[in-house]
């Protein structure tokens, strides 16, 4: 499963609005038989690329999946059929699918004679992981959103007089680069247009602009946004989201325009803030994960990371869990997972 | 060298005011024939240590050393003389002793005779941060300076009503005891006596005082310390410092108070808050260390770790390195030292 994981993960920002997902064939005496993982939206499933690699081979093979195969016909067959097909006998599964429209894969398997097992949930935990993004959004009807910031040891975004640029390192902002490769649409809140007036683009070491971009998302309530902004240029598609179009009240309303994004195909937002918009979407629980991209330097003073929040005592704070800590050239990554 | 620091770091927290100091002894074949370390203020230093392990096989070994050694006669003889007696011809030395008292032993050791090699800076470092705490307080003239906090994944250490308890796990708990029972001295400003009405003592996990306390020390302007306050309980020695006795003006100088602990031969001050304080000494450039005990848990509004602090831009912000990334528990430890 460590390796179907790690084929899964391959997958990570080509294949949206699909899942990632990962398979290894493996023979009687465990032996790898055929490898395979989901490539991109459209391409073969994980499941047929690895039945491909295999061959002959795949006849009374065991499957190995971080994802239930699937039992519709969409752009390409039921995998459950494929492997039934092959002559698969057995199939081990991570996590099951809960997308009504293609689940069942474990039942037409089962009812075909093949033993089916789940793993355990510590097994299953980096296949859920690895997928989340697609998982989260799947469950919930609305896009995974991962808040981003790069804040100083002592959790700020900006100093005294409003400078933020740049806090982190060029490795922690190439990794934010690589990031933003990877998800369908960015977000922003109006303040950050007017205070910093971002591009909001995908760019390569020489700043210029490389690859589909994502869509860009700027929540403005009264429609601040100038109409010289950079959000505005037409390196990216960009919708200026309004309370008149969501919500209706004084201020946008993020659950609507998370919908609505659903609604478009979008699965992967990344907040790239500020303080005032994340802090709302945390408390409206609309924030499925955060990264925080952490410089070695002490403000004393400035713009808090989150800020004029809820929360009025410690044990209505919100909880996470550390899922990740990594280096990035003199700063350091911590990735948190809410709920 | 990494492992005479291993040996070095045994004696983290047991030789104060004494420096840490590891000693491997290498026969011609570049096999071990003795180690020592300095385990004890008073007791025999690591040279001697490890030249009593190798007895006769120290003639014509090497020793490798993380700190010069010493040159003078104090509670025990200079190791630069035990080292020649024992017939050793070859000493690799990571860091010279900054104390005038002590030092020449390395000129003393060549003029005999002795091939000393001084190590590259790099192969240097991890030698001078295992005995940052000694090397610091002996160069700057006051003890060195760790401030500790229990934050927030976005920096705060008390919520909007001031709780505060507690913010991080029992296993970052621990380790901070751990931390006190390895200082010398505690210190706090006077508004987190007042808001928590701390104990400042090493505890065990049932609460209870261990072993040697740490002194306290709280800085307190005018006096505002309640005399039922825990911190003047008898657990431990307390120093109240005030303005009329240190630095006369309308508040405490903590630069005064620190000439004044190092005079009392403190060299360790493990500064446990609050934001106020913390961030007064570090634009003052009197923190040397901070450690960020860093809990998966956002509160979004509350106190920050640090506030009110003089840097008005970014490239006015202080730098610092991190040193050491740990997990304790859900939490994760960061060490950071500046300069
Ligand atoms: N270091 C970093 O990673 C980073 C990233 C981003 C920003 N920043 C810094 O953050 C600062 C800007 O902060 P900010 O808080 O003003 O920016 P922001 O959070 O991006 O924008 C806040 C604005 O968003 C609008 N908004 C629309 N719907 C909202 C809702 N439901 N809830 C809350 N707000 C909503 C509000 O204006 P309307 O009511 O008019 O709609 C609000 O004033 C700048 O100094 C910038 O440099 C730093
Ligand atoms: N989570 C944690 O790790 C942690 C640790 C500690 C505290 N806290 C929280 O922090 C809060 C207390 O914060 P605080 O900022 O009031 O506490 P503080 O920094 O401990 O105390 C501040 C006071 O220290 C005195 N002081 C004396 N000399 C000073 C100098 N040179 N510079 C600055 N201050 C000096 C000042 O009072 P005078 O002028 O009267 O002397 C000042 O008001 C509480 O909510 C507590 O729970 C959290
Ligand atoms: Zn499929
Ligand atoms: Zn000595």
């Amino acid at each position: 499963m460590v390796r179907a994981v790690e084929l899964a993960a391959r997958g990570a920002g080509t294949v949206l609005p699909n899942p990632v997902v990962g398979c290894v064939l493996l023979d009687a005496h465990g032996h790898t038989v055929g490898e395979g993982w989901h490539e991109r939206a459209g391409g073969p499933h994980a499941e047929v690329n690895a039945l491909r690699a295999a061959g002959d081979t795949a006849r009374g093979a065991t499957a190995v999946v971080t994802l239930e195969p699937c039992n519709h016909t969409g752009r390409t067959g039921p995998c459950s059929e494929a492997l039934l097909a092959a002559g698969v006998t057995r199939v081990v599964v991570a996590v099951r699918d809960p997308w009504p429209t293609a689940a069942g894969g474990i039942e037409r398997l089962r009812a075909a004679g093949v033993d089916v097992v789940l793993v355990t949930p510590a097994l299953a935990a980096p296949a859920e992981d690895v997928n989340r993004v697609w998982l989260v959004a799947t469950r919930l009807g609305r896009p995974f959103v991962t808040f981003k910031a790069g804040v100083t040891a002592d959790g700020r975004v900006a100093a005294a007089d409003g400078t933020s640029r740049w806090i982190t390192s060029a490795e922690s902002r190439a990794d934010v680069h690589l990031l933003r490769s990877r998800v369908d649409t960015m977000m922003v809140g109006v303040g950050t247009v007017l205070a910093d007036d971002p591009w909001l683009t995908v760019r390569d070491s020489d700043g210029m602009p490389i690859g589909p971009q994502p869509l860009r998302v700027v929540l403005d309530s009264v429609g601040r946004t100038p109409p010289g902004a950079r959000v505005l240029d037409d390196a990216a598609e960009t919708l200026v989201a309004t309370a008149a179009d969501f919500g209706g009240g004084l201020r946008v309303d993020p659950a609507a325009v998370l919908s609505e994004l659903y609604r478009r195909g979008r699965r992967h937002v990344l907040l790239e803030g500020g303080p005032t918009l994340a802090t709302a979407m945390l408390d409206d629980d609309l924030v499925d994960e955060m990264l925080c991209y952490t410089a070695p330097v002490v403000f004393g003073a400035g713009r808090m990371m989150l800020d004029g929040g809820r929360t009025a005592t410690l044990v209505e704070a919100r909880r996470a869990e550390l899922r990740e800590v990594r280096r990035c050239g003199p700063d350091v990554m911590l990735r948190y997972a809410f709920r």
